[in-house]
């Protein structure tokens, strides 16, 4: 049976739900006050788990430690602070909903991670509503 | 890959745990306080998830607000500041146990919400006992 | 300077809001859903903070496996998993209201700790709505 | 002695710190990553304390469905899903830290709330970061 | 389908993470401050899901009771305010990383627990860290 | 009206209450398990509040970066993961109960910022457990 070890991270972005080939009125009835076109904002949190065996030397499955600097570098950086619609690449064309968002990080760590282990992203836009990706 | 999206809500209750085909020295010894005759009382803490493919117009598995308002009328408006026992039809004959209230809330949405998409109910009773249906 | 410790506690309990000298029709006005004839319940999460001087030969302002002991026996014991309305001589014909709750558990534990400590009560009816006394 | 009633409120928004009377270098070294051009945001969670005598006809200090109404009114309403700089009066020249933010609301309810009762307010910008105002 | 139900439990240890078969400056490189000599400590929060059908005449899928007995004498007892390397059998020879205590807390229920039931551990060591297993 | 600023740190560690001038016996009767020989451990919660003006070109009481960083260096880096008892000075004569723990906390970053800010410690040893120096 695998283990899974789950880090969690957090960053503080804008962002505005719009789809470029609706007229402004359907944006407005689909997203509501997320269309603002001034934008808002969320306090995002993030648990990304890895799924795996038990390193017998280490007693563990992936080191927590790396994986909050693959967050750090791969996730905070480009993303904390920001304004995803506007100051990222990749939510220039997508639509920064909180099911595309953790798509795109899980697509990012993915990338960084052995595919011997198994990831899996939570992100809370708000304590409310959150995301699982990809689904279990 | 699916995806999930999952929003929280809450009712307060009163309830009370009792069999009557038993008599009350079992419903005692097997429900505690729990069986209290004049009832007791709970914040529950509920979380919807539904699980589907990310709708590539909007962004969204399902809309939350959507999701939000089902769960008002066909949940909270029932549910909450009421006796669970003695006003609500779901639980004249049935245990209001945390896993019953879990599995009725799971078949009244259910009925709402398109087969295409999974649901699961996770229902908090108190911060140190919760439920979820079905299990994953 | 003085120091506090504060310990946490909790219990569940079905309570209603009515004044007895009022019509049907005020309470239902006043009260809206939380005069339901058959009670609702809460999770009540509860604070008690003792200040005083920090004892030089243990460090501690108050033992806390003391303090914890007194809010089993005078406030869980009779309050939890009761009816305030009915089960209880507290609210027998006082309405159990946050802050009179709040004010009850002042009161009770008042009499059991030596007046050389200050007493303040924080008791959460929600995570929405709480209570403090005396307010600060 | 006095009693206290809180109630939890909340809104996201869109804000950036910045001081006009300053050059781009001073905002940013002073400000850091607060200062982004395209703006960033935060779920705000707001705590508002109203302290009073309890009413002995209601058992209430103030009825906390007036105050959430009162909240939705004035603060939520015009905050929630906005930009605090570009999208609302009582930031257009004042910067929208914490700090300010929840002296705006005090001033904002403290016109609503009869002057019998104090007021006090506690802004959460993130889980590690809030304020209070005024200071107790 | 299944139905789970959870139980919250916890205890607070100190432990140190070494592995005797590496020299010291191995173990600082692998195990940074979480190899201090002197130990270091938690307050880890446990999980324990126990999934099965729902039992007709109760309602229940586990009694919630038994249940925290279990953890109170087979984890709690030996575990809480504890030094896990020095004061338990189960982690003399074994590093006590999150993913062992976990593995380890598994296995002393699962012989305590008919194996008509499932059972899943989450054990966090802090709000940020935190393992599952068996992984789902 | 003056303002307040919080900032939430945390730190773990392994730590003992035992009084030297007690023989063992006093110490277990006094103490119970928190004296047990060999440690046990705690995930402490830090908030540090500081409470001064709002500088007006700022719309800052005080520089939360700032705090934390002083947090940091003054707190967190003699503390976390570390034993109180054995790896710190302070501790080295103090018993380290929440209550001592905040002195010395407060203590430390009083001597770091200017005494035309008011300064409260409030530090959790559990989230049933804490402490506050001074009391308000």
């Amino acid at each position: 049976m695998k283990t899974s070890v789950i880090r969690k991270a957090h960053f503080n972005a804008a962002h505005r739900l719009n789809n470029p080939a609706w007229d402004s009125e359907t944006n407005k009835r689909v997203f509501g006050k997320c269309n603002n076109d001034n934008y808002h904002g969320h306090n995002y949190n993030l648990f990304v788990k890895i799924t795996g065996d038990i390193n017998p030397d280490t007693g563990y499955v992936f080191d927590l430690g790396i994986l909050s600097n693959l967050i750090k570098k791969h996730i905070e950086e480009p993303f904390d602070h920001r304004n995803l619609n506007l100051d990222t690449v990749e939510f220039k064309d997508l639509n920064p909903t909180a099911e595309n968002i953790a798509l795109v990080i899980y697509n990012k760590l993915r990338a960084q991670i052995d595919t011997a282990y198994d990831i899996k992203i939570t992100l809370y836009e708000t304590e409310n509503n959150f995301v699982e990706y990809p689904a279990s």
